[in-house]
């Protein structure tokens, strides 16, 4: 696709723009989901399983409705029958079906400390929290399996009764916790290892932690006495939470409309429709909008986090660094339903690297934990925290500079991706060759004891599925662009940009929002890095139709044919005459007097090819021998963009990126006692703040991507995969101790320190 | 068009299908404009003139400002400077501008009683009317005029020191209070007068009503941060009140978002912006919400009412009842500003009557009341009051049966309207064919004293303008209308009904919404009985859109041309090879897993050509000689609709506008007292209710229109037309008092029949 930043002159893209919402945002005006207020509306609370794992024998809830103010309560009994059939949906929905219905409220069973067992609306919140200590649930207590590697024991508890691993042979014997066993390869990797001048093989494991967003997950909805249902919510995709809400509840999609909310930060943990069906159930039965907002401890103990890992990580090198064989066992830790993103960390796994036998295997692990959501770049943190710190071994017994391991390995268009599909144009090569010539790999570290720098690589591939979206062109040449497209990282703003760029108009005569499920072409999820790449392309195509409207008008005006029509600028014009021309204000105006008819463009696009993304980053930290706290000195974020159609923007999604890597690799972890949630609380689940980082350098590198719109690829996800591996390689550096398991705390480190000591000594 | 209608099996053309919104409403949830309740929402109050005419010298609101929980005040200072030659914007907007801005807030000059002056918002009503009372105006008081014909008068006083009469030819030497002259001919008046046997001439006067909705007018506007302006609106048109918030406070189109609520009755009272724009200065001073809703005495002081009229008619026969001219001089009070809907009744006035020689003049003429809107066919009512019972004059003074009369007299399809275009399609004729054979007309009136029998025609042109609307089609095959065509009289139900039969699905699987400007395609607003026609002719058009768009996917599917692709009842296949078959929801959830893409049509239409309405009620009454009271015995309204989408619903906007027209006719009035209403509220300003009417017999024709869906013709504004002649000719045959001015009280018909009686005895 010829681009328009490919042309000199692009007025806009390529500029760092304000926000448009930054306004609203830091002043607080911006109306998140729990700013919603509607005339008799109720307020709702969810009861939750005190125990991690029990069968629910008895419900009775005749107290709690009897008490004053109490409107409504509802149990998993008030669903309606499912369709098993229905599955996930296509690409609606990312959750089964019957699974969403038992995350929504427990059936037979409590699958985890916080599982939500009976809701209450009534019209006030604290009535409605007393009405939850008059359920009276009688348990029968279950031993629980918290971890994933214990869940796979043939003894272990069952989660699932009926739930059999999915593999591509016959349905197994037995039910087991393995939901699925994924399994792909090429080559022949046993020949690689046998080829290879070393085998090397390590071991890892990373644990469960929160995507951090500030807003606590809330939802509204109002069951009209029509049927008709409306919903609030705080979401990246208001149509997954349409399906959702119609599937689990058998209300058709037309008779749900989903209004998006500005959403207080995702990152993949907004995705399922968690409160939205429990609130149209409520509302249902009340007769009355119902808000729910969650508790910062129900967030931590009831929403989707991201999914532990265990793994085993072999590869065999040549004496020049050069990869003959690539193993990976990954098991995953899906918490109580199957899902973990085990497809995802696959795909990251050796994405950096070119290797022609290849193997990798896969577990999707149920625990009595909450079901995983997605996580920026869902499974690559944890994956990558793995092989980077292995290869980094490899280099190091090969004697081999680490960087220049990488660029013996690096892929390039041609080389296979994991799922065996050839990469398109890529920039990882130009990444390292950037890192190469960059102080910050280049410049040695300052003097000092207990210091080292580490680097390590990423990659995501990005999600495309569908975006759609229309364009308006008021009377006045003022434009609105209009989708259900989730902003979350500044899509409204970017969108802007191509949007002015397309048409050829001031910034200031742009607006974009965000509109509702009935208002709004059908638009996949925020999500996989996929807003600028495929929501850009989609706004392209509605730019495009709507200026061949235009063109049809002028030419209509002209009596010529709309190929003789020339725009640039605000004006078009007949090729053969100059002089016949008309500005764009005067046929938005006139669209609304002469039989031409208002312009309003439709772009739509579906699966495109994925835009490759790779990063590399370089940490420079010190490490305090007395206690194992690590300062990070410097951190620089490399990363291929293909375009970046706003910079500060995509540095912001960088930083951002490394900070919750490092908020991973350092000291984020979900502390479960004997199944039950210890540390519900941003005062126990430590967060890296401005205090504990430097600023992040980023450097933006720009190798086209093969289709979309400027060569543009996502860049929201890619910065959370390297900071792991980054931080233990420099960790290693710094103290001769080799991490195996994230996060690496203060305990963690001086723990190892102490035994490399001992190691030393003895 | 060839229509589905005419095709046999139309399954849900023609049906009366339930209101969608009916429970909604009934049940007082559905979400009127004083529903809305915003975070940190303030309360709007408009401090008001006492006087009639009065210079405004001076506004002090220090001490307004200074009460505890006043967030702002508001006065004509606080404008923006405007683009005086920006003037009515096209069709968005339907009066003036710069008179707009001194409607919402009186500049210099106090006009009428209600004239608002100031606005407070604050954090409760209380405090709000508390600080009204608070701001200080010095005003210097002036002498009302308060009808038009005083206004007219030359040393009547002047409203506006610059208002210069328009007329075709020079610019008027003086200002006055006639705002504009308008004069319609054809043919050679004189000579037809001339050539007559029977030269009539007779004066009328009409008075200043209320449109009755039962919902006060409200208002509701959000400035965000950044600037962004949203205002919830109950009102007939979302796109004229974001054009009236934008040029009156100089915003760009894209700016401003208006949302629109569920409209409690409208009757053309709510189309221009009267709070909105307050609502908007309120909130931007105060970085608020603003709600501002008036009260039934705001209601009736200070939105725009109908427009009382004076008249002349003149006519010429052949004793065979023939007219040879017909003339009429018709004078239109606006109000305090100029827009009394002339043109209106010039177009009603003898639109039932064909007549080669015809001069029309009329006169818009300023006076000291609120500036009037548009009331259910503006003009329509009072001028049919005048020529019907003129015309029932004549036809008695020529020994001629009324019918006859009219039959003798009727147009039909290339007889020219007032406006000097032909005709297309009508069904005047008809009409009066099937008066002839009804039981309202042949059964004789049961016998008793001062019973008569009225019959009057009306005649209402239509109003066309632009309507668009896209509709998608979602993933399990339900489909979603949506545009910014405002419901005021069951179009969701109708265009549900369309759809369904357009698109061959359930109408269940069919949903209508209305969304708001930033979401929807440019529409104009829901009036002239417009909306049916040419919103109906734009909602057909997007489902022949969507059509293709999923014909093209199935022909996708089955590798074949679009063109091969047929279609019924929900299933596509190949002409040739009917086993290539596909279903609607098949190919509907595979647009969004496919290129395809989701399906998503646009229909507009602009200006289609006039789809003209006739109508003729029958009305037998009674009225008490003693008292001079009015029963209404029976009553029937023959309409010719083209073809009732929904027959119910076209019966119920024909009683409803019998139902006003009859209170128009008989008892409603502003009782105005040197400029003072003395009459707002719903106790001394009588509408009939259901006890002071018979039920409203209707007889539905279908003579289809030339042009749009099915040969529909809008229904909602003709039944208004013909009630005021119907009653005055039936109390006339009950009486033998000729009644010239409207209302027809029992005071005014008591006094009639008096003199009757005396002129009888003397």
């Amino acid at each position: 696709m010829p681009t328009t930043a490919d042309k000199p002159g692009a007025k806009y893209i390529g500029k760092s723009i304000d926000k448009v919402d930054a306004l609203e945002r830091v002043t607080g005006k911006a109306t998140f989901g729990a700013d919603i207020h509607l005339p008799g509306m109720l307020h709702g609370k969810v009861l939750r399983s005190p125990h991690p794992h029990a069968w629910i024998k008895r419900i009775d809830a005749r107290k709690a409705l009897a008490l004053d103010g109490v409107k409504a309560v509802v149990t998993a009994a008030d669903f309606p029958p499912i369709d098993t059939a229905a599955g996930t949906i296509g690409g609606e929905l990312l959750v089964d079906i019957v699974d969403l219905r038992k995350m929504t409220l427990a059936h037979d069973k409590a699958l985890y400390d916080g599982h939500s067992i009976a809701a209450v609306a009534a019209t006030t919140p604290e009535i409605a929290e007393r009405a939850l200590e008059l359920i009276e649930v009688e348990y029968e207590v279950l031993p629980p399996v918290e971890d994933s590697l214990d869940a796979m024991k043939p003894n272990a508890p069952l989660l699932h009764e009926a739930l059999y691993t999915k593999t591509l042979g016959e349905k197994p014997s037995k039910p087991s916790n393995v939901a699925a066993y994924i399994e792909s390869s090429r080559g022949d990797v046993e020949r690689g290892f046998a080829e290879a001048d070393l085998v090397h093989e390590t071991t890892y494991s990373t644990v469960m932690v929160h995507q951090g967003y500030i807003e606590p997950t809330t939802a509204t909805a109002w069951v009209q006495a029509d049927g008709k249902v409306t919903v609030w919510s705080s979401t990246q995709g208001i149509f997954g939470i349409r399906r959702s809400v119609s599937s689990l509840l058998d209300i058709p999609l037309h008779r749900v409309n989903v209004i998006p909310m500005e959403v207080g930060g995702a990152f993949g943990g907004k995705i399922y429709a968690i409160l939205e069906p429990l609130a149209v159930l409520l509302s249902r039965k009340a007769g009355r909008p119902v808000k729910i907002v969650m508790s910062r401890a129900e967030v931590f103990r009831a929403t989707g986090p991201g999914s532990p890992m265990h793994a085993v990580i072999k590869t065999g090198t040549k004496k020049n660094g050069a990869l003959t064989a690539c193993y990976a066992k990954i098991i995953m830790d899906a918490g109580a339903f199957p899902g973990a993103p085990v497809g995802g960390a696959a795909a990251v796994s050796f994405g950096p690297y070119k290797v022609d036998n290849l193997k990798i295997e896969g577990y999707d692990v149920v625990t009595n934990k909450p079901r995983v959501q997605a996580y920026r770049a869902p499974g690559g943190t944890p994956i990558a925290f793995a092989i980077e710190t292995h290869m980094d071994e490899v280099a190091e017994k090969l004697g081999i500079d680490p960087l220049k391991f990488r660029v013996t390995n690096a892929p390039d268009e041609g080389d296979k991706a994991t799922n065996d599909q050839p990469y398109n144009r890529i920039g990882m090569k130009e990444i390292l060759r950037r890192i190469s010539r960059h102080s910050s790999w280049t410049t040695p570290l300052e003097p000092g004891p207990h210091r080292g720098r580490g680097l390590a690589c990423g990659y995501w591939q990005g999600a495309t599925l569908t975006s759609s979206a229309t364009l308006m062109v008021n009377s006045d040449g003022t434009m609105t662009l209009n989708s259900g497209q989730v902003d979350l990282t500044g899509t409204r703003t970017t969108t802007r940009q191509i949007v002015a760029e397309e048409m050829q108009v001031p910034i200031e005569d742009v607006d974009v929002r965000v509109g509702d499920t009935d208002s709004s072409p059908y638009t996949d999820l925020s999500a996989g890095s996929r807003t600028a790449y495929s929501f850009g392309a989609a706004v392209n195509a509605a730019c495009k139709h709507a200026l061949s409207q235009l063109k049809g008008h002028a030419a209509a005006q002209f009596k010529v044919d709309s190929k003789e029509v020339q725009y640039a600028n605000g004006k078009f014009w007949v090729r053969e005459n100059p002089e016949q021309n008309v500005n764009l204000r005067t046929l938005a105006a006139n669209s609304l007097r002469r039989a031409s008819g208002p312009v309003c463009g439709y772009g739509t696009v579906t699966r495109l090819q994925a835009a490759h993304q790779f990063a590399a980053h370089v940490a420079d930290v010190e490490v305090d021998p007395d206690t194992g706290k690590v300062t990070v000195l410097r951190y620089t974020a490399f990363q291929d963009v293909g375009k970046a159609i706003n910079p500060v923007q995509v540095e912001g999604q960088m930083q951002g990126g490394v900070s919750q890597g490092a908020g991973w690799a350092l000291t984020e972890y979900y502390h479960y006692d004997k199944g039950t949630l210890r540390n519900p609380t941003f005062l126990d689940y430590r967060m890296p703040t401005a205090l504990d980082l430097p600023m992040i350098d980023c450097e933006i590198i720009e190798v086209p991507a093969s289709d979309g719109p400027y060569g543009v690829r996502g860049v929201g996800e890619v910065p959370i995969v390297p900071p792991g591996g980054a931080l233990a390689n420099a960790i290693y550096r710094a103290t001769g101790a080799r991490l195996y398991n994230l996060p690496m705390t203060p305990e963690a480190i001086f723990s190892a320190m102490q035994k490399g000591q001992k190691r030393k000594k003895g």
